[in-house]
């Protein structure tokens, strides 16, 4: 049976000019992250259905790739439903398994432990231009560290890596998730209500400050708490600092911890920062993954409009997983997106040597061919890159070609 | 719900120090076939399961993880077998997945086209030691090379690496598949007999000529055509050199072209080959798969008592994916394997500068900390690693850890 041709679904074949970028950009990462003490680990991609589908993952959890029992385990007849069906599913995330792994290894592990995980993870979403079931996560994560050296390191890291691929002019914007609860108690909003009034502010760049307010009313929220909530907006965009201005308007409402962390984190950001980049309040970040519980960031990319990455703090979630409180913040960089970018910038990765292509014409005897390759491998460990061909009928052609692929260098050995 | 700690059965964790050697290992593979002008690619880790399916892949097709559908196409209770439920699966090799790519994208690429894969493939195999369900494959293949430049450069590149990693001494044991039809031919098997003789020989280093000679005998062959089949092996064993011997003994049942071919491979390899390896020609070599047309080879480690990659020439089957005839050889190197090897010897990757952990005592104030970020920041910059730590109450033990993670400088930072 001949096979089907294309990739399945919303997945696709990385061509050789693409995959020189990748190889680039990952060993960039890998390299800068563990200049920064991070140590690479790796989890199967294949994990637990349990693990899986336990409510960490939010709506991910709908979009799982799940794989059929085998064997004897098998009753097709028997199924009732789904679940009857599958053992295990492919990760959507890197977070899952991390806390796995940490669960299963913590006593092996350095302590705080800087992981690095750079892996494949599969989302059955609807397929979108440049977004595939298929993609790769870079996360740096930072195990038993209570204090923001996690977020400033994190920050200066990832940052870099974005100064090496020559992004300039970007912004991390930042917020932390007790000064978004600390507006909305100030405002009188009630607890049960913040998660429905983040969502709403969630939208702020997308439909203003007016929208916000229109919907908050909507939502059935008291105007009074609406208009106290609106005003600190209005105070903010005349604030010289709104971490400040924040600070002294909310009062006890704010946790002193929380100024002291944003201002630390500037401070030291800025103070050490090598990219060309802002650290950005932005009191309206919210971030949708809902166990985050102190810092958390994105990455704006002029290039991009919406977030190329980000990350938090979430000092339960581990926790919830192993039975024991274990701090932890991480950032994910958006690697696809940086892929995209750079592809459509027409970047080009710095040459590794010169790419010499030996042709052969038909017909060279046998002791002439052992020499080129003898000659070949000499090159090769002089660190060129040397590819022998047969010569075809139309050389000019065939150079043209090759010269194309990279080749910069010709040589000819003919018969006679 | 709490986390199931485990792995999925049969497939692992990598921990910081296997890591450490695997991405070494990876760059290195990459870096010197790069160095012969191979090109790396990728296809997605899911396929099509009627890909997977089609009988190229022998056994393989057994242990499939195969995934369900999703969504409305997902109907559990009128789903009479598997096969109503699933439409895809993990890969179990890299070659069908390079089939499909080469038939959707062979205008798009260099002829011949000299691919370069690593990345993992699935098989629900029962789990031994050193053995997972998940494992990496490294494969290079030349597609579209007639002539036995393609196995040169296979052979040279494969052994090169070998070489870099230190592993000295070894085999590379070659055959060609028409050298044992030629073979079986002359004794006067009938070619429907060839793959059961095959089998049987295939075990010789196992049973010994003896042993061979009884199973074919137990299966039923003619005595006479077994006893004439043996007395080959009984030549080869005083013969100075095995081809010419064959060569000379078969006649007119070996193909000329494939007697050159043996010779024209060993004299280039030995001519150019740079690691500390015998070419061996090998008339028991058999290799499994029965898609090979032409040479066969595998690579045999004093270190390993078993085969640690191979491959070989399959003219066949790329036309049978694609409709169009397209000669191609191949070579996947055993990467698992390899690391095993590396791992029980105690392999270090080489040093990539310095490691320096900074220690920094609680209550350091946040402009000292800022300094203390700009001092890391410039060293690594320098091309250090540089760890940020907090000073633990018991320093002495950190350091300890610290040095067995590789730390061998240290710097205190005090609030005082």
């Amino acid at each position: 049976m001949a096979l089907s041709k294309k990739p399945v679904k919303g997945m696709k074949d990385v061509m050789p000019d693409e995959m020189r970028i990748r190889n680039y950009v990952m060993g960039l990462i890998r390299e800068t992250y563990e200049s920064y003490g991070f140590t690479q680990i790796e989890t199967p991609c294949v994990e637990n259905i349990e693990n899986l589908t336990n409510k960490q993952g939010g709506e991910n959890e709908k979009l799982i790739f799940k794989i059929m029992k085998r064997g004897d385990k098998l009753r097709v007849d028997e199924a009732k439903e789904e679940n009857d069906l599958v053992d295990s599913g492919l990760r959507y995330d890197l977070t899952v398994p991390l806390a796995r792994y940490y669960s299963n290894h913590a006593n092996e592990l350095s302590s705080p432990f800087k992981a690095l995980q750079m892996g494949n993870v599969w989302r059955a979403d609807q397929p979108q231009k440049g977004r595939f079931r298929q993609f790769m996560q870079c996360d740096i994560d930072i195990l038993g560290e209570p204090s923001n050296l996690a977020e400033i390191e994190l920050i200066l890291a990832m940052t870099t890596i974005l100064g090496k691929l020559s992004f300039k002019n970007f912004n991390i914007r930042i917020n932390d998730r007790r000064m978004l609860k600390a507006m909305a108690a100030y405002a009188g909003f009630s607890e049960e209500s913040y998660d429905s009034v983040f969502i709403t502010l969630d939208k702020m760049d997308k439909i203003g400050k007016d929208g916000v307010k229109e919907c908050l009313i909507e939502d059935g929220f008291d105007a009074a708490v609406v208009e106290k909530y609106m005003a600190l907006f209005d105070g903010l965009e005349t604030a010289e600092d709104g971490v400040a201005f924040l600070s002294d308007t909310l009062g006890d409402f704010l946790p002193v911890e929380c100024k002291d962390n944003l201002f630390e984190i500037r401070e030291s950001v800025n103070a050490a920062k090598s990219a060309d980049f802002t650290l950005l309040f932005d009191p309206t970040l919210v971030r949708g993954m809902s166990y985050y519980t102190g810092t958390i960031f994105e990455v704006e990319l002029k290039e991009f409009h919406s977030s190329c990455g980000g990350g938090g703090r979430y000092d339960q979630m581990i926790g919830k997983f192993t039975g024991q409180n274990t701090p932890a913040c991480g950032f994910s960089i958006g690697f696809e997106r940086i892929i995209t970018i750079l592809m459509d910038n027409g970047f080009q990765v710095p040459s590794e040597g010169n790419k010499i292509a030996y042709l052969l014409e038909k017909g060279l005897p046998s002791n002439k061919v052992s020499q080129v390759f003898a000659e070949a491998e000499e090159m090769r460990r002089a660190g060129n890159q040397v590819l022998l061909v047969r010569m075809n009928k139309n050389k000019k052609f065939q150079k043209e070609q090759l010269a194309n692929n990279g080749y910069t260098e010709f040589k000819e050995f003919f018969k006679d």
